[in-house]
């Protein structure tokens, strides 16, 4: 039976979701918790890949199982098995066909920052501080230029292999709330470190370091030395992945 | 020359405010910053000490220097030479007469919950999980026996030494926000473990385990059997003192 679950990951202290042979990873954990649950071993598989240091509200996840056990008990199951910083928020029997990685439609991301005087460890563990003034007019300025779809090579990590560096984002949301600046991405798909230097370019137009013309460049030639600079992981959160269904019937 | 310091710590690894002889304290951290930045020990006082793993966003106090530089500059000074989990957000010249702790008229300390079938490791790091959901009119409905000025033994942890545990609670406000909620209270003053153990009574009255009957027992005739339990220290934040003056001139 293949099962759908819903995971949230303080992202800190793991090397990224993907098992490798160093470091501590999401995945790794969640396997060994099947495995201590159903003494089974079963892949989890993610709607994708969240890197080092990257946090979940919501990332999506199947994982097909042997064992015969309710959909919404086995969130509770693998919650007991799992560490402090990882936890399966809503488990499901998977609908007909469902592939958390390929039936993913769209993913949203936020990134987090502070604007301030000075550093606060209130505020630190998933937001990026930034010393100033936040200029949200001009962050929404920037953010405006990159929905569609567009060639975000000059967004991607150098040394990715992915077929096509193509993507389309569906919109890029400025948000000033509770004392934070939240940068909301939703797309198609996201390049490795793709939403981390679209943040990072928004926040060097906003501050006068790039102009439109830069951001258009970086888009239309793939220009790499038209964009900001790329944003520290501790910022981004995974915070849905939208599927065109209501996977856990809520 | 008094200094005036408004510090925010994440009391996670600290052992609480006071220094010890074991473990790491965040006074002992802004004397040891003290000590690296000018050369002389001087004792930081605070408002008032707070326990192991509770955090401050406001914490007040002063340090008297021989050194001589600018109020404004001191914050920088000591950041600079502080750990991530410490950092002194403002810094001024204390009025004259200033005592952080004598000087005090009022302390805003707020509890953070959330209330969520599982437990969420996004929230958890300043926040305590409660299963089931919030049943927000009962608690407000408890918070109101607490304004006014009571005796508070029943709320205190035996075995503390103070002259007298009659307290003055201003407000106690009950709030639901960006899916947390928070109990706020504000007094002149408050006794070890007391707004934890006032928002575990909060709860309890909440859930039924506590009628009105048990909130005036243990207010008029200081009955601990009637109070809930002492909540967690992680959920507490010092938001703020008060010195009926704008001490950094904002």
């Amino acid at each position: 039976m293949r099962y759908v679950l819903s995971v949230a990951y303080d992202g800190t202290h793991f090397n990224g979701w993907q098992v490798q042979s160093n470091g501590r990873t999401v995945q790794g954990e969640l396997n060994e918790a099947v495995y201590k649950a159903f003494g089974e071993w079963a892949v989890v598989t993610a709607s994708g890949r969240t890197d080092a240091g990257v946090h979940a509200l919501n990332q999506v996840c199947h994982v097909d199982l042997s064992a015969d056990i309710a959909g919404e008990k086995l969130a509770d199951a693998l919650n007991c098995r799992l560490p402090q910083d990882v936890s399966v928020l809503q488990s499901a029997v998977a609908p007909d066909g469902f592939d958390a990685n390929r039936s993913a439609k769209k993913k949203t991301y936020c990134y987090n920052m502070y604007f301030a005087p000075r550093r606060n460890p209130l505020c630190d563990r998933f937001a990026v501080w930034i010393k100033g003034k936040a200029d949200i007019n001009k962050m929404k300025e920037a953010a405006a230029y990159f929905t569609g779809e567009h060639d975000f090579a000059a967004y991607c990590a150098s040394g990715s292999q992915v077929k096509t560096t193509v993507r389309t984002v569906y919109s890029v949301d400025v948000i000033s709330e509770g004392g934070f600046v939240k940068i909301e991405v939703c797309g198609n798909g996201f390049l490795y470190n793709m939403v981390r230097t679209l943040v990072g370019t928004v926040l060097w137009y906003s501050s006068g370091k790039l102009g439109a013309e830069d951001i258009l460049a970086s888009l239309n030639e793939c220009d790499r030395n038209r964009v900001g600079k790329t944003m520290p992981a501790k910022g981004l959160v995974l915070k849905s992945v939208d599927y065109g269904t209501d996977l856990f019937g809520l």
